[in-house]
């Protein structure tokens, strides 16, 4: 069990590293923490959540932001049926047999039985190839580069909360290209949209690879993801962008005369990501006291709690407070000023950190007096005192920048930390009877090795990372020369 | 029949209640303009759509300007399950009544038959309230004002692209309060912006009132709406807002301790408009060219067309329209430049009226030379040449304001040139043998006398005007003294 020697473990990242070590289960923690943070709540059908509005204030924002990149890529938003009758799934054998059994189907409509009863989408591939076909005719129509954000069904046998729910949102991305070589740009530049969503918005860095044959979408040439470590050292598959070759294509007829009067099939693409996303935000940085939300996604960005004793000091400080949220209103910043009166100022720390506020702004008489405020940072728990109010807009704006940076750097280094190397299977095995680590090694084994390796370690192969040393090797689990490392985890 | 006298027929006016007058066939005419226009495409699947790019960037413009009044009003949008236990349905007994029998419903899941059946939502107050019950307890978790952007499902016997499908996207309204008159004051605050979105964004002018109680939803204590005036005299239903009693609350559970410490059911209120929104602006404003839009929804709201004949011609006019269009998109225009090269002028006018777009700009050779455009309004067909480049940002702002404005003062007149006044039956019948018109007049009759007088006209009474002149007269239809005012008139 070797550290990758190029981390250097700071005493925050240690105290993270043993919080989430092994045996520690963050099961439990994570549902309490998604429950009393009011992100969701459960349902009365099976495997099915209520995404409550602090939930999904946090889902408009990723929303937003992906929904921004996916036009400035050039691709437009539409919308397709929820229901695909049973017989469309079937044109693709590998498809129908990834999804039929998770289907949800509708057997009745209108007080009669259907004559073909319809699924709800579990993914709209077939429905959605199923239109280009009669789209497509010319060269001249592709690339027809199409998103649509819905609802899906996948009836699940174990369900989590935003992780793994029977219905959930997501966006699915369907574009058909001339060429071989553009559809295979195409999955590769939109996991690498998907990789700066994961980074620079929800300060989640992320391995971006390929899956391996026996984690390939059902349908698919080749599928591309991004990872993410969890707190807990357990891996979550966080997005992911398939090159269908022309399998659907095929199943569809999606024909095109090209530039010369041939017919040929189209070259196409699918990719999504989905709700998940505000799972991986709480699992990758949460702590005991509850969430810790990236400032650029956080629904509040600075809460103001005022602090007073008697009716005088009150209207001084709220009527202070009132200006400072003016203030920051102005500059664009998120802000709420929680002017409850019913509650504590330590009721109201509790209440904000446990929904993971980046900063709150502690405003009693004296800094009224003093045109201070105290700010307090959620990510590290650090108090500045003394803050002059005549510049707290850029004081502001400085802060959330530094938080969301620091986020990043922090859950990269806690990502390190858990990367471990194996050379051999009984040191992979070693590493994981300790926990949950993402482990580096040499691999050439096929779907059955990996299927056996799951079944004694619960570890699964999670990418081949596009970063390759190409180094040779030998393989940790065969002893086989081999130039493919990859990496292993247990996974959400 | 008599026109009411405060409105002056202006020529365009004229020619437009002629064209669209007793007789005329509009149905044809928008479903080809919907398919033409790319709005929509139909889909494999008994009843639905496809909402192509071009409609759904039309909606979300239409969803992005109501989201915002929605926020600002104080609601939090959250998401609740696509499915609904079919028991839920039963429990409160207008509602399912009005609404089983379009219900579809999922009996499979997962491979296996379901204990419960669960119904797609046609509309979610069931789980909704369900839910509310779970998260109500004091009169301090008091108003709960919840939004949801969702899919429903309602299976429909006819149906018309937009107008009325099987599956639509909408927003749902739910919330919950400690008084009846603040319920009251919630329904009658959203059917406001509601106006506010159809008038100020759509340009149709609409009237608000009451339903009467044949035409109320499901379940409902008053249901009021927002109707428009289609092109062809008809009336379309654009938006609802329900004052709900306290009748869900009584069905699910839902009682608050007030401050006093007793126990009482909260007052409710829902709401929504739909997709079906872009079907009343094809329907409102239209022409034989095709769509018209409102320039503050239009997803694009300048085209510019180069005009050239040499590859000298072309590269100039080209590097000029190039630099406007920069131009217009730094002042946040949303303008295209259609620079296909396989495409006459002629052609590229032709599609882009198609499309509604409300101002083309053509450019050629000598209009470059002279640093000037020409200009094409959509609304009005007017042409302006010889428009200065070095102003083009603020004559083009000007103009959309002006075109908006103008859009709407059209429909407006367009709708009082066909509203006419009803004395007696037969002027009633006498008026709708001669095409569709909005009929004004006293009416005292009950459920039967609306359904007798559908049956013999196809008229309903769309709403009861809350403007009320409260002076008194005769029921058109019972002859009785009434002061009570309605409007008739066919509808989608």
């Amino acid at each position: 069990m070797t550290t990758q020697p190029d981390i250097l473990i700071s005493q925050d990242e240690a105290s993270d590293a043993q919080e989430t070590g092994p045996g520690v289960d963050k099961s439990r923690w994570y549902t309490d923490t998604v429950i009393n943070a009011e992100l969701a709540d459960y349902a009365p059908v099976k495997g099915c959540m209520v995404i409550k509005p602090y939930g999904y204030a946090l889902w408009e924002n990723i929303k937003d932001a992906l929904d921004r990149m996916i036009k400035d890529t050039g691709h437009q938003n539409a919308y397709f049926p929820l229901f695909i009758p049973e017989s469309f799934l079937k044109k693709e054998a590998e498809h129908v047999e990834g999804f039929a059994p998770e289907c949800a189907v509708v057997t009745h409509g209108g007080g009669k039985k259907l004559e073909e009863p319809y699924v709800v989408r579990p993914t709209s591939e077939t429905i959605i190839n199923y239109m280009f076909a009669k789209w497509v005719q010319s060269w001249r129509d592709l690339p027809l580069l199409i998103n649509q954000w819905a609802n899906v069904v996948r009836w699940e046998m174990r369900t989590r909360l935003f992780l793994r729910t029977a219905e959930f949102l997501w966006q699915e991305g369907h574009t058909a290209h001339a060429t071989e070589i553009e559809a295979e740009e195409e999955a590769r530049k939109m996991l690498e949209v998907y990789r700066q969503l994961a980074e620079d918005w929800l300060a989640l860095p992320v391995l971006t690879g390929e899956k391996t044959e026996r984690e390939r979408f059902a349908g698919a040439v080749r599928t591309y993801c991004i990872e993410a470590m969890m707190k807990d050292g357990k891996a979550l598959q966080a997005g992911t962008s398939h090159f269908l070759g022309q399998n659907f294509a095929k199943a569809f007829g999606i024909e095109f005369q090209n530039q010369s009067g041939q017919l040929e099939h189209a070259w196409q693409t699918s990719w999504g990501v989905s709700t998940r996303l505000v799972g991986a935000v709480v699992l990758g940085h949460g702590d005991d006291k509850g969430l810790i939300l990236p400032p650029k996604i956080a629904p509040t960005q600075v809460v103001i709690v005022p602090i007073y004793k008697t009716d005088q000091e009150k209207d001084t400080v709220l009527q202070n407070c009132r200006t400072l949220a003016q203030t920051l209103k102005e500059q664009n910043v998120r802000v709420h000023l929680d002017d409850r009166d019913n509650l504590t100022p330590g009721y109201k720390f509790n209440h904000w950190e446990l929904r993971g506020v980046p900063i709150r702004l502690n405003v009693g008489p004296r800094d009224v007096a003093s045109k201070v405020v105290e700010i307090a940072r959620r990510d590290t728990g650090e108090k500045i005192r003394g803050v002059a109010q005549n510049n707290i807009a850029f004081e502001i704006e400085g802060l959330l920048g530094a938080i969301q940076k620091s986020m990043f750097e922090r859950a990269k280094n806690f990502r390190s930390d858990n990367t471990h190397e194996a050379r051999d299977y009984a040191e992979f095995k070693d590493i994981l009877g300790k926990g949950n680590y993402f482990i580096q090694c040499y691999f050439d084994g096929n779907s059955e090795d990996e299927g056996r390796i799951k079944e004694e370690t619960k570890a699964t192969v999670r990418c081949i990372p596009f970063a390759q040393a190409n180094t040779p090797g030998k393989c940790m689990y065969t002893g086989r020369d081999t130039a493919r490392r990859v990496i292993f985890a247990r996974s959400y």
